[in-house]
């Protein structure tokens, strides 16, 4: 079953959003073995969509939307739906029923046969909508599925899980099991690994299925999208992969077999190990915090951060010593190294890890550009240290960036401690 | 002159990574009265993007593509748009003078001939990348050009910068200009502003070109695109819109108009004024210092934050009392009010403000269910408040609406104070 995504969104083309429902759909699907074909993003106008329409409905038997239904003039997704497959709109009883349900779980009346939810091209069947007021709806003509969702991404979100597969099930092939086989290296660019550290590696991997090298951050995720016809034919593949990594030169930068985050190990081994930790931020401010705060079960183990952007709260909350500012500047591995352990004693952790360095676009010295940030460790048991980091990009891929170096050393320093 | 913008990449497609690149290049494009009309996203694979080139090639004169350039074998875009324009692939002499310079900023040298950079399909023009290794291309054939740059958002971007305008300027035209007037409001639903609050003021918006309408976090953004031969005929527009937005009732829920952010529209009246401020996040767990850092200059005002994931990091930092936490819980107006009042001694801020609350999935009481926040704050002068914010999402994006109700409450008070 091939499945093409239009987004229907001038919001999207012109930059005031960016698109997050291909991610999410795309999860979605991989969780069943599907995934999307092509996607394309077309303006708010009829023209643009019936267009987008014509181009996925050659290649692709399910078309998804997401956007324009909403209750404002610019959302003319349905009747332009309507209108490609030559379709009168109708009032529409079961629509009402469904806008009545979805109103209610708001605590509010729907106005009734005047509101445009009520109406429906023929032939086309409402789909109730469990975290929004607007309706979805389905049509399907000969070969082709429509499935038309709102661009909200939480609305987009749910309306997939509700009701895709009962409209689609009977397209889905349930002999082709498929699998994501993820490895998530770092610190060693692309054209280094695949041209220096392991020149025969794209070769292996390729005998399994489509390979592909994605940098993100300051690593490369290598992945290879394994097919079989059960659980048992993935799993034989994977440990097959398992092995290849295992005897690469590549293997001592592997930080995680999965496609699990960054965010999601550090939790899932601070947790199982008991180990608590938290953050004293200069340069990422707060964002080391908030990437871990992302992760449901990081109050196990994350218990506090101070955010010192200011020099005085360095000084006054976590102790840094004037001394040390003044002799080594603020952004130096001994003012990193007294941040972390001023944090560790105030908060009592088991690990604390400091950030202090340059995002830019000004500041920095000769010896710490913008780009730098030196990253300081304070262990319970009174070890400290510091590392430096030298690193390219705006504001925005700095902060990223040194929050991803201090989450690396933050995972490094689980992995040594025994389990609980 | 219509654009199309063709994303090549799988990693896309997988949910692996988000596309950030149409932003960029919408911001890019706006700024100088542009816009894409289109964009299609593509499988790495050649009749992938051989079939998206002809697509976007049928409405569009310039494709601009992003993805595929790299060194790994997936990377294949090159290859398959010289095929598409039936070119050979030719060694190129320019094509080594910039990756050899692209290399040198890197302080690594270019392998030379052997590598894939070194060529080009005949008759495409390679470009320099100021900011990563792999050049970029373009090509021009009767009415059509094509623009490729690397998929990197970094790299993306300063291509687009360096080189867009020199290769395209016979295209613009110069007599249009084009603004994006943008009135932001909050908390009142798009539904209830078009439909109860200002039932007219679509009508009259859309004589002055098109109209939409936003939904973001808890707001909803209602842009109009306006065009004019010079600046003074859009200012004159401008004046006329901000007259029939002045006299609608929705004006009491405009917060800014225009297109900064909450973010920016914080630094720059807190810098203006001189107010010191930060926050006491839980909830949030340093999402709202993360994004106030994000913008550059906000150290001058925003001086540091407590993340009080832990309730012992409320006590023993912060100050809140056992006995309020004992008797109104740890999601209480008391207790946010607590935070901010001990937030704001510990950091001698003008303004602090709290944040307490369920982002779920698990928590939550009868009273205060998952989506509660209470939003606390503390002034110099002793003044104390709280709200309660009751909201919808999951973990995520609970987060952000925690975070964007207590921004809103800090530009509020903010706007409150007297310039300094």
């Amino acid at each position: 079953m091939k499945i093409g995504f239009l987004i229907i969104g001038s919001e999207v083309l012109d930059g005031k959003i960016s698109d997050l429902n291909t991610k999410y759909l795309a999860d979605f699907l991989r969780r069943n073995n599907l995934e999307i074909n092509e996607s394309t993003t077309v303006r708010d106008n009829s023209d643009s969509i019936k267009a987008g329409l014509t181009k996925l409905f050659i290649e692709n038997e399910v078309v998804i939307t997401s956007g324009g239904l909403g209750p404002t003039k610019d959302d003319i997704t349905k009747e332009t739906i309507g209108d490609f497959f030559h379709k009168k709109m109708l009032l529409n009883h079961e629509a009402i029923q469904i806008a009545e349900s979805n109103y209610k779980q708001f605590d509010r009346i729907f106005p009734g046969q005047d509101h445009g939810y009520a109406y429906l091209p023929e032939g086309f069947y409402p789909l109730s909508n469990s975290t929004g007021f607007a309706p979805g709806f389905y049509f399907k003509e000969k070969n082709k599925i429509l499935f038309s969702c709102p661009g909200v991404p939480r609305e987009f979100n749910s309306m997939l899980s509700d009701h895709f597969f009962k409209i689609s099930s009977e397209k889905i092939d349930h002999k082709i099991q498929m699998r994501h086989f993820v490895v998530r290296t770092k610190n060693v660019p692309e054209e280094k690994i695949f041209g220096e550290v392991d020149p025969t590696l794209w070769e292996k991997l390729q005998k399994f299925g489509d390979v592909s090298s994605l940098p993100i951050l300051m690593g490369v995720d290598i992945g290879i999208k394994i097919k079989g016809s059960s659980k048992e034919a993935l799993d034989k593949q994977e440990i097959e992969l398992r092995s290849i990594f295992a005897s690469s030169p590549i293997s001592k930068s592997i930080w995680h077999i999965g496609t699990e985050s960054l965010e999601q190990k550090i939790v899932s081994i601070a947790n199982d190990k008991k180990i608590s930790f938290g953050f004293a931020e200069s340069a990422t401010g707060g964002l080391c915090s908030h990437r871990i705060t992302s992760i449901s079960g990081s109050s196990q183990s994350f218990l506090g951060s101070v955010v010192c952007y200011d020099e005085n709260v360095k000084v006054n909350q976590l102790g840094v010593r004037r001394e040390t500012i003044d002799t080594f500047k603020v952004v130096s591995p001994e003012t990193a190294i007294e941040m972390a352990q001023g944090l560790q004693k105030l908060l009592k952790l088991d690990i604390a890890i400091s950030i202090t360095g340059y995002a830019g676009p000004s500041g920095g010295t000769t010896e710490y550009p913008v780009g730098s940030a030196c990253i300081g460790l304070a262990l319970k048991d009174g070890t400290t240290r510091a590392q430096t980091v030298r690193l390219k990009g705006d504001r925005d891929i700095l902060k990223q960036r040194f929050s991803q170096a201090a989450l690396y050393t933050l995972l490094e320093e689980l992995e040594k401690f025994a389990d609980s």
